[in-house]
């Protein structure tokens, strides 16, 4: 056969703009149509490739695929499903291959984290042993920023943007009130394992003093003495106290505060917050009238405020994955190279799968300043460019975006279905 | 003295454009100055007044007032204070005057809800008996869209299009990932009493099937079986299910569910939202994985995603006071009219701070489907027009909203300090 075709899939959480990536590969293969065959996408990410559910993108406008570009959610469909060893699960890489082979896919776009990359990298090994090589990209996107290598990932700078904007209005609010009203307001953000999100709340304070004025991040168990007392003082010098705390914070025991004590009705643990729970300590020691928020889904699906340079780099991944596939590479990712912070910027670069899969990128210590509840100078260095720029989805008359949903429509299938 | 001065102060918590209605009135002021002396303003509202705290806006740049009309918060300090009766307060009543005395005041602008309306109407009554009359004016806003006869708030707007907004995204991610991951999806919206804003979580539904799937107002008490049946529905037909909830919903005892049961790490009641509670009822009774965001403060604060229609009445309404006062009215209120539906159209007119005070307009039973889950079209034709068109603050370079923070330089106090 000659022209082969791409099978685009995305996978894990989503972000405001992991479509602008899948935008971006579907545009470049649209503009190759000589060399690449159709760019196919699996249906909920990788289960629906091993269900042999593969979306034909070709039957999707022009329009609607350029509409991408500033629609978030998955459009394919995305899922959390990570496949094993290839000795545990060999069944499903076959399977995978299988699918491969029958509908005529020569590129593999795996566009996630880490494990994506991993799982990536895996395919592309097995494939030349199946005896049906296949070209395999792993494309970045994650907002937890934790892939090695790359300066940053795509959907990270639209959340961070999300979390300093939001604590910025949120907190100026809160200072309207304060002299008669709520005294302490706690933004509770994304980010279990690493603090990225919750230090991009710091760049809403542009001189000492302003909101936030405390960051809690998963990084620094939390110092309940040196917490509350930075509360009150906050609250003593500036009449109010503005919090971003991450859902990942811990005790000193190494628990996870959410996991602490919060009962439902019903006596379900697990059901709230970090926020309310931190709330509650400035509540019982301090007894400030506090409000709280819980940013959840919001600050990763909100296109409506994603950050310029964040699409523009989600974009441009995808358009290098498609030139990647068209000089023969495999087992490679298109990632994010800073080469210049004043004036900020960037090109697309490089790396071996291998290098990215499994490895995770912790937030350097020296992001956090001294007293663990705040970010440092370097911080705002690293985090400042990817928060810049605004890049509007269009609105309809209604007042609502033009957020784009596809038609999915999916190929014939042609093999039985996969049990395993 | 022949030029008066306007004394402008805000009232109750504040919104994503009452500063535009302070913009209103400054400028409006300033291109009068042959009429009108100085705009000084209540820090932190009427408590300011009291203290005889006033801020001198003349202090400020044009381009500074001119930025209050995209910057949220309150731009001179709000506060949550009602005074009584003038038998019961009359110190109060008698301090105000005094105030408006030494300070040239001729005009009261109170811009708030139901009681600030009601404050200003009593304040225009006592202004006579004490020898000092002085025009006051009731300026409208809330968030709460509960004021009578006006046809909307100005505030309540740019809540309504930024739960729209909001809802909408963050359904699109719950799609794209509820094959494998979390199927409902809830989000809670303020609104303790009635459910304007949870109703306009509904205009993000445009065609029958889309998200949300349910609303949950305060208005209707719960009825957990009918609920879990919807939700399973949805999870069946839909693949998902996603929930805009009031946080003044109630139980069929009328009891709010935000107040029955939930607990924290003390015992505390009340920190939880109303949102995991009703995660934990589904959780219980149907084990689907759930997520929940509490909007909170943000969404009254988010001007960085304001509706247009709303930053022009909000602005109006501002510019009316300063008309109405220049035309000798006193006791009254500047309103939106609706002067037709289809195509939207509105226009400023005027109401007895008598008839608005203390008044309550609640969500018209008809606004609710008959199943007590959704909206009607007669909502949305209401609705609708209030979150269309964009308006947004212009950004830094550091990618950031341009809001304002005003110098807010008190005038030399004449008057012994208030005690009451």
């Amino acid at each position: 056969m000659s022209k082969k075709n791409i099978l685009y899939a995305q996978s894990g959480g989503v972000t405001p703009v992991i479509n602008a990536t899948a935008c971006g590969v579907i545009e470049t293969a649209r503009q190759n149509r000589q060399r690449i065959g159709k760019v196919l996408a699996g249906k909920d990410g990788i289960i629906g490739i091993l269900n042999e559910q593969l979306i034909d993108t070709s039957k999707e406008r022009k329009a609607d695929i350029a509409a991408l570009r500033h629609t978030p959610g998955g459009a394919f469909g995305s899922c959390r499903y990570k496949l094993k060893s290839i000795e545990e699960s060999r069944a499903e890489y076959e399977r995978l291959i299988e699918v491969f082979r029958a509908h005529n896919v020569g590129y593999f776009f795996y566009n996630g984290g880490g494990d994506s990359a991993d799982t990536a990298y895996k395919v592309s090994r097995i494939g030349d042993t199946l005896g049906f090589p296949v070209q395999c990209i792993g494309i970045p996107k994650t907002i937890d920023n934790d892939l090695p290598i790359t300066d940053n990932c795509p959907g990270f700078g639209s959340v961070a943007k999300y979390v300093a904007v939001s604590i910025m209005e949120a907190s100026m609010d809160v200072a309207s009130m304060a002299s008669s009203s709520t005294k302490v307001f706690i933004l509770e953000v994304m980010g279990r394992h690493a603090g990225w999100i919750a230090a991009a709340g710091g760049l809403a304070q542009r001189e000492k003093g302003d909101p936030p004025h405390i960051i809690l991040f998963p990084e620094v168990p939390l110092d309940e003495k040196a917490f509350l007392a930075k509360v009150d003082r906050a609250v003593k010098n500036r009449g109010y106290c503005s919090i971003v705390v991450s859902e990942g914070l811990k005790d000193k025991q190494g628990r996870f505060l959410a996991d602490t004590g919060t009962r439902d009705a019903f006596g379900h643990a697990q059901l709230g917050g970090v926020a309310p729970v931190v709330a509650g300590l400035v509540k019982s020691h301090l007894g400030y009238k506090y409000h709280w928020a819980v940013s959840d889904y919001l600050q990763r699906s909100a296109r409506h405020v994603a950050a310029k340079t964040d699409v523009e780099q989600a974009y441009a991944v995808g358009v290098a994955a498609v030139q990647f596939a068209l000089a023969g590479k495999s087992g490679v990712m298109p990632i994010i190279e800073r080469t210049s912070d004043q004036p900020y910027r960037w090109r697309v670069g490089e790396a071996k799968l291998s290098a990215v899969a499994n490895r995770e990128k912790k937030m350097p210590r020296k992001f956090i300043s001294a007293d663990g509840f705040g970010i440092t100078a370097a911080a705002r260095r690293y985090l400042g460019p990817l928060i810049r720029g605004e890049d509007y989805p269009p609105y309809d008359r209604h007042g609502l975006p033009k957020y784009v949903i596809l038609k999915n429509q999916t190929v014939a299938t042609k093999l039985p279905p996969f049990s395993n």
